[in-house]
């Protein structure tokens, strides 16, 4: 699925999120990938990353990271789905896949409901770059997912790995 | 409403699942049609199902199996929803079935909350191989779907079959 | 709004659901209009049903009714959620008619949360035969829509009529 | 914005409601505005509203008046979500409004949880004539809209006014 | 990215809302940015801004403000998400930004349920003001916005600024 031409990733972040994830996926992509261009783009606010993403599709990008952060209240939730209503319509209509990268503050909430910044930090941190991985792999790799399929992947805290049935009781071995 | 054309189904799972979903179906469709050409393609998450579907429906495939798994947070089931509704944009976009193969991890889930790892594969076993003779029935013999109606089918566990009105109390045989 | 040629509805019904609700609706039309042509097909699940219908009014049917029975677990709620936006959104693409023929198990829920199946059984059919006869008039006898405007028309249930302020207290008298 | 054409105004309704509320639209269209042209839809429940909106729309009306009433469980709360989300959709495709007036019968509902049937009427009838009033107003006279911006509006209920910071406490005076 | 011809930005309000949103955004842009042009549309509720936005900038505006304020029911807030749906779905169909400019009454509740309306007036003014700033930024300065990136902004209320991991505990000053 390789093309000759050079692959173009567009990333999307926000000006809400208390984290510069643009900044990271930039960093990474660079770093890994020094042969691909990225376009990067700021909203205001994750409502606004759906339409940012199809318009840089349309323009000839090949693949988004919508990158945003969701704040701890109810209605924060109900905002995300929302935008992420937006981001499956922006890939209906340009045939393309905008991985969306999105932390809810709740994610390092502690018990008594404050923010553990670094937490937050370094969840988004793990989260964007691999994804940015996964970005590249569904562009010019597509065989680096299959390999991983039903691996139990996870970004932003450590993969939970494949359902392993015997590891509970474990009478088995 | 059979084609003379070798029919085509695309096969789409993901790196978040725990269970090979792709590799049960692919086995389930070349065991039993093994004259059906099968295109396998895995993403990241559920969310990514859909574009995916789309872009291969799009390319020529007939019929797609869009297979997923779901996380126990509730965060998780939102999430479920909006790739789902990305689900229904794609058939309406592209006029042909998508099989939506969804596995909760909550319905493998103990009383004490943690997750059932024997049940949640031989669960995704059952329902990725019955959808998968569901998608071939839609494409070449919707009859045998017609024999069935209203007989109360389920996949992942047994089937329910049909209402009984004399079923509790049973004071009419 | 009667077009000469003879109209034709689409019947598209589950094998989820735990009553024959296709059988229900074809006899209904085929008692009762004769000479409105019906075709009827089965999906898997109710999830199905919308692109069913879209495909089926792309190819000619003036009108569908999509017949579907809902789980009693809360994610069979989201679930028919789900599929009904799926369903708007096939009226939109065709700018036809599909009547919703859901059925909640809930509705038939004892007290026990066990199902009374006898009341599913009798509700459903009610529900589908009179939705049966909306379809038609939608296509062809509008006017009788009219006449019963505002008259608390229920389907599976007896109607619960027009509103009356004196219903209550009833002093008026 | 005013067109030389007569301007044409859809009225569509159910028979689900208890109370006609399209009569009472086409009264208050008749009597305030007797040169506009008025067409009077009626389908069996709020879901099937978008979707003869959108038709009357793409058949040359101008704006359109969906006029529903929303049972008081909550599965009747979540169909009128699904409804809504139609008429957003129908809306678009078309690029004219469409005034959702939907009442819940939860707004009349009695500490006891019974319906106040008579409020239920008032209630509707209100919101019904208000929101013909701001049908005709988007389509010929948008500056009386302009007006009345930011200035608490309410259909079915007393209007509450413009935000007045002295109101509670009042000591500036 | 910007144009010679004069940008053109859509405000629209409601006359719904206690605070006259749209009056602040003209303000707040005419004040600011002398010489682009803003044209101003109120209808009646915030379910009505997403398809008057889409006419507007289907008409040859390049930017919207959706502004809306919610009431602090549970309907009200469903109705904002089915509003909020609507705005994606314009934005899409566009390919240009709409920033929503929501205010939810319940952000300004007191303990006993009331509406504190001074605070609903500044939070209001405050969040208008803010975001005309960003739809001229999206339109002729992003920028702007990628310089503001991950340093947590938010409209209505103080900035939370970029995440700091030393923030609480603070041992490392």
């Amino acid at each position: 699925m390789a093309s000759k031409k050079t692959p173009v990733i567009a990333v999307v972040d926000t000006t809400f999120s208390t984290v510069n994830m643009g900044k990271i996926a930039v960093d990474e992509l660079k770093k890994s990938y020094p042969k691909i261009r990225v376009i990067r783009h700021t909203v205001p606010g994750f409502k606004d990353l759906a339409v940012e993403c199809q318009r840089l599709l349309k323009d000839g990008a090949d693949i988004a990271l919508a990158l945003g952060m969701v704040g701890s209240a109810p209605i924060d939730t109900q905002c995300a789905h929302e935008a992420s209503i937006g981001v499956q319509m922006a890939k209906m209509n340009t045939n393309k896949h905008i991985i969306e990268v999105f932390v809810h503050m709740k994610e390092s909430e502690r018990e008594d409901g404050s923010i553990d910044e670094q937490d937050l930090l370094s969840l988004t941190e793990d989260r964007v770059r691999k994804h940015a991985h996964n970005a590249v792999w569904l562009l010019i790799s597509p065989e680096k997912l299959v390999e991983r399929a039903g691996t139990g992947r996870r970004q932003g805290r450590e993969d939970v790995g494949p359902a392993q049935p015997e590891r509970r009781g474990a009478k088995n071995s």
